[in-house]
């Protein structure tokens, strides 16, 4: 029976406006009150707040919506999940989920009677209560809202893969005109009618942000059509003031779109429709902060930037304000609303959907209980067979896209796992994923295109913030998903990382929060081989920013060959709450590890290779020679193998870093190794030359309070590129074998005196490196073809 | 007389396509050739390159733009800037640098003769050449694009003040995929006909990006026809794949839109008109990798992916390559283009524009050229007069809004300085700047409307990434201005910081380029006072990634009060080449320092506070208090105060930090402290406890090298947040005065044992206050109302 066949239409909407009106009157109480909740006693400065924080402004549009939805939710029994984009309505996503029961269920204490609503006022923006925004802290949330930009990605990466969906999504006119946002529009292009969702999006025109009014609002009505018809949808609209014709217009609407939705279904699934369908959208026009003050001390607030946050900013001294306040919040009629005890009449919480269908209830808002386990195959399958070390040669990210072409077979019928990343998958040389599934596109398909189809489950766009914001959605909701993109370029969502890590964090500390699946980067076409781009290529600093989060949360692997990334990436897939960053090469280069060596290295996180250096077991060695990262790998080696030759007493430790944290004290990282094994490793007071990947600060960063830091001596980055052979990059950053092996026979008490013409051969032998490159266009042979075993011998005899 | 007026069209049209040929055959060879440039012998293996690095595809279209713009230049007499958006098309750029002449007068090694063409051949993409974009070694460029998204802004700055300029700007259809680029169109609603250029963007459909089409390429006419319709252009096509019948529409298109552009100002500056136009653009649709070879090895190449960089692979081992690479140069029949000395045909040489008039000596495309020192006025006359340090209350961020104000008006002739921020300038407290200007807006102005008017200085739109590509194309053609940001979001321009660090970097390598003034930023709304919005907005994490770039690029400045913001922001406005990151707050807050005391702290950029301490001269301290921020100066203070109060007899030296790069050492930054003078004032062996506004292990980062670093005990943000009071953040954060002074107590040796009880008293004050919190939502008033003089025995009398 649906909710039309149950009311007439007009007391339908009279309902649907009561309900709106409850919704608004506890989003007030939130911002405003301490006490008093049910106003049965005239209002006290002591009922308000000292200090009043929030935002009105969005919120009655908020409401609004969330009334609506709950409308056609009943009425055609629909799973609805809303991402509300203005999340610093939070008040009005708390009040909606209280009114329909979900709140109560998940925080017993903010009961449904007069003691609970006075809790759910208190606690709002208070000191150790629940933020304002629509937080993890929220029911039904899947989205913060905090920083702007991201909410049709994440309404995007939650309908992929979910047939049955509806995401509503609104969408400020303040976060419209953000350059995510603005972009994540054309993602209707990569929805599939026939296996994911729908999105709705309601593009909420309220005309103001903070101070001032919004592009989109004072567009002529012409331009603004356009622009969504361009952006390939059916756009209604919903334009007014008056509530009453309001209702009847957002519930005509609403109407119109899920028809539409239906049928563009069916259209799909029964049909076989095959041309990407205009979807629809609301453009609602409403006044910012509507039925809250007209006015202020005689300033315009509604329908104005001046309600944005808190419109009456003084009643607790200005007696004006208090009296406003109150005539503001009976304007509501909270007595027709609530019961004496506080309970929401009947008649409107029956309006409602109830159990999972409720908004605040829907599993795909609390992803991690619908996660499934990933199938993964056996690693050893794909592994790259090697020799002795450095006597074979692969690319590293091939052998992973050979193991995610199976991961992807496996988990076919699970339908829940995909690969985004910027038109670089090919690029990145994971390209035999494409022998098991096709770029999505929805566009037109031509004969001579190369793997695309509807149907496919790697995305592809050349907008990292779209990867990013639809592999979190699609995360949120309880999927898989892996992130290749290149190096440099993965800092144009640093910012969407950091929110995503400041979600995880404080999800984890809510134990109704079920676990999530890790967002797994790989970050591959690195600093050291940008030989096409150079300098704007060339940065390795995402590392630096995701080594600033929690602990719990953040890992980073630099795995130096093949195997070790198998087994990483392995790793990374299985696990959850976490950000992983693996950063890896394409190219081919030596291969280090064997499949069961990768295994025992990488479960360790660091360990010393025996087969590389030269000291015995038991004996402190002179000079540590450590890396991180599969170029910098190659360079300490070819360093030891340099010294090894020319100074064949000297003993040297070789260390390889997998996992980064393990440098860190155990007492800032769960991966740190205690201070006994790093002493061991890398010893209280012989000098450590360090070649890194990155930066070299992150590693004096994460060894500061390491005994031995003081002689640590690092080599990294130093931001000098551009575009030329792979080995000048690592000289012109003096991260070459060279430089390495110099600055060991430097460290080493003695040895520089000592030494002092193997130092100078080195030197010399770099002047003619340097001299062959300027003059050859490339590195020499000694150089491309060095390996292991051959030794520095091979480029004498080259 | 115009170029029309010499030739009939057809010639004309015949000659621009020899033109245009020519620039093709100058940018594959620039790919391939090492030698015989001219194709005078045939081409053998030894004269190609051994690494081909380049991007072919979308550079014959860049070419043909390049040909069409020197047209009309010439035939109008037009000051034409061209931003390359699809920068990996250098080749193009430099072809046709090198084809006008501008190219050879900067680099007169590179002459117009056989000589300089072999040299401009090989140094292309070579070790110790030339990178493979339009990097700042490219005449006329000011925008590299490397990292793409950020065309459109650069352009839209560029045109800013320029009121004759013609800003064509090419937009790849893969770059118009991302965020950034999605949201620049809307910048035409901030270009004012009266005063600012025009900006004419050229929409490349070349349809493909490196493995895959492009989103807009594959639409329907319509929905893209309505897509820039809706976004306030008027439309103009150019599409085909014949040159001829493409010169005809190119020219003609090109026509329209110039005499557009000249109807659209002479309506304004002579008519009155006062709505926005409807600016025209192009879309140009053309194949990619256009003249290039239809198939390589069977596989289709030219109006596809696979032309996107170097069509034929492998020329040198593969003779098939070799005799189609031959054949592919030829086919531009290089014999009827230059002489055999290697000079361009003097018909052809003369459809270039001569002079300023030439792309690549446009005197915007080296904007230091036209840079005007701004004026700026007395900081003393907008200082805060304050008695006793902490007696006075004041705004640090009101202080500068009054000076700005100022600014604003001694500059308003020279029409060269403006304010960019995402609808923060009020929030942000800089209000005072709107009794001199308006905030930029072109769209209806409603009578209820604050400072908006199409003729402001201020400009603000919802998107940090246009406030950022929109200043950086402004100073980079030669004017000032000043960023205000959320700390939090500025994270959100992350790589365009990095991106533009790195222009900078390599322009100052280059003599040619004049010094353009510094990127300001003023990074406020900061994390420790966030309240109403909590941990989303809560990040201090960019100067972490500020630190990582070249020293001699980089400054970051703390000020702990309102006029030493006012000296910092008046030194940062006056430098040149930088990026200066300012963070400081906006809520009311003690003040500590006289003007006069400001200028000496500031100018020396750390320094002691020898009246918070109590260390005498000369002898050494028991413990180092320092800091660097607003809010952790004050609870420095306060817990001096606590200590002080507590322990008379304890000797505590206070040290405050503006500079966060004095803390360096010298070799690293050029404003690191010697270490004779870090020594003299942190001690070398002395507890050091460190309050520190942003993430702790930058101040490790930056001192690790110091003697006395292993004493350094710092307190800063660990990513602990939400909605709460001031007071609670920094407890939760532990970095509270009273975690401050117990960590003193400890590390003072002896003193944890003989001051337990005084240790055990802070801890109970403070969970006191804790309680206070939870209980009345607001901070006990002994600390909202602390200041310095009154010392802790206001909070006992509270």
């Amino acid at each position: 029976m649906t909710i039309a066949e149950t009311f007439p239409a007009a007391d339908e909407m009279a309902l649907v406006d009561r309900y709106w009106r409850a919704a608004n009157y506890l989003s007030v109480g939130q911002i405003y009150l301490l006490d008093n909740p049910l106003l049965r006693e005239p209002l006290k400065a002591e009922h308000v707040k000292p200090r009043l924080l929030g935002h009105w402004g969005t919120t009655p549009g908020l409401n609004f919506i969330y009334a609506h939805l709950n409308r056609i939710i009943r009425a055609r029994d629909s799973s609805v999940l809303y991402v509300c984009g203005p999340g610093h309505g939070g008040p009005g996503m708390v009040a909606n989920t209280y009114l329909e029961g979900s709140y109560s269920e998940i925080y017993p204490d903010i009961g449904q009677d007069a003691a609970g609503l006075k809790r759910l006022f208190r606690q709002f923006s208070f000191p150790g209560g629940i933020p304002s925004h629509a937080a993890p802290e929220t029911p039904g949330s899947i989205h913060e809202g905090g920083e702007l930009g991201y909410a049709l990605l994440h309404a995007y990466g939650a309908a992929f893969d979910n047939p049955e969906l509806v995401v509503a999504c609104v969408v400020g006119d303040g976060e419209a005109e953000t350059g995510p946002l603005a972009a994540s529009w054309h993602s209707n292009k990569f929805l599939n009618p026939g296996r994911d969702g729908a999105v709705l999006p309601i593009l909420h025109l309220n005309g103001y942000k903070i101070a001032g009014p919004t592009l989109l609002a004072r567009l002529e009505h012409q331009e603004l059509a356009d622009l969504f018809s361009g952006y390939g949808h059916e756009v209604i609209f919903v334009e007014g003031a008056d509530p009453m014709t309001m209702h009847r217009a957002m519930a005509e609407a609403m109407d119109h779109c899920f028809d539409r939705i239906a049928a563009i279904r069916q259209g799909w699934r029964e049909g076989g429709d095959r041309a990407r369908p205009r979807w629809p959208m609301i453009v609602l026009r409403s006044p910012k902060g509507w039925t809250g003050p007209v006015e202020v001390d005689g300033k315009r607030v509604e329908g104005f930037w001046r309600s944005h946050q808190v419109p009456i900013a003084d009643p607790r001294s200005n007696p004006a304000h208090l009296e406003q306040l109150e005539a503001w919040m009976r304007s509501y009629e909270p007595e027709t609303l609530f019961d004496a005890a506080g309970r929401l009449d009947p008649a409107l919480a029956a309006l409602a959907p109830s159990g999972e269908r409720r908004i605040g209830a829907v599993p795909q808002g609390n992803g991690g209980l619908l996660r499934r386990e990933l199938i993964l195959p056996d690693i050893r399958d794909f592994g790259l067979e090697i020799g002795a070390p450095g006597t074979t040669t692969g690319e590293a990210t091939s052998a992973l896209g050979r193991f995610l072409k199976r991961a992807i077979e496996l988990n076919a019928d699970a339908a829940n796992f995909r690969i985004f990343g910027p038109d670089e998958t090919a690029s990145n040389r994971l390209g035999a994923v494409f022998e098991a599934t096709d770029r999505v596109w929805m566009e037109p398909v031509e004969p001579y295109d190369v793997a695309l189809s509807a149907d496919g489950r790697v995305m592809e766009v050349l907008s990292e913030h779209l990867c990013q914001g639809w592999l979190e959605g699609y995360l949120l909701t309880g999927r898989h998903g892996l992130f290749s993109c290149y190096e440099a370029f993965i800092h144009i969502v640093d910012s969407m990382f950091n929110q995503h890590a400041k979600w995880l964090k404080v999800s984890k500390e809510l134990p109704w929060r079920r676990p999530i699946s890790s967002l797994n980067y790989l970050l591959t076409s690195h600093v050291w081989r940008q030989d096409h781009n150079g300098f704007s290529h060339q940065d390795p600093g995402f590392i630096d920013l995701v080594a600033n989060k929690k602990a719990d949360i953040v890992r980073i692997y630099l795995p130096p060959d093949a195997n070790s990334l198998l087994f990483v990436a392995d790793h990374c897939l299985r696990t959850y709450d976490r950000v992983n960053v693996i950063v890896a090469g394409k190219q081919p280069a030596p291969q280090w590890l064997s499949m069961d060596a990768a295994i025992a290295h990488c479960s360790a996180g660091i360990g010393l290779w025996s087969w590389a250096g030269t000291d015995d077991v038991g004996l402190e060695p002179d000079v540590v020679m450590a890396c991180a990262g599969d170029v910098p790998t190659v360079e300490a080696l070819a360093a030891t193998d340099l010294l090894r030759q020319a100074l064949p007493n000297l003993r040297i430790r070789f260390v390889n870093v997998v996992d980064l944290m393990a440098l860190q004290s155990p007492d800032q990282h769960p991966h740190g190794l205690s201070d006994e094994d790093f002493d061991a490793l890398f010893t209280r007071e012989k000098p450590v030359v360090f070649a890194f990947h990155g930066y070299p600060a992150l590693v004096h960063r994460l060894t500061y309070k390491r005994k031995n830091h003081a002689n640590f001596h690092v080599r990294g980055f130093i931001e000098e590129g551009t575009t030329t052979t792979p080995f000048d990059m690592v000289v012109l950053n003096e991260l070459d074998r060279f430089h390495l092996a110099i600055e060991a026979i430097e460290r080493v008490p003695g040895l520089n005196e000592s030494a002092a013409a193997v130092k100078q051969g080195f030197r010399d032998r770099l002047g003619e490196h340097k001299r062959y490159i300027v003059e050859h266009g490339e590195d020499m042979p000694a150089i491309r073809n060095w390996g292991w075993p051959y030794q520095t011998g091979a480029e004498a005899g080259d």
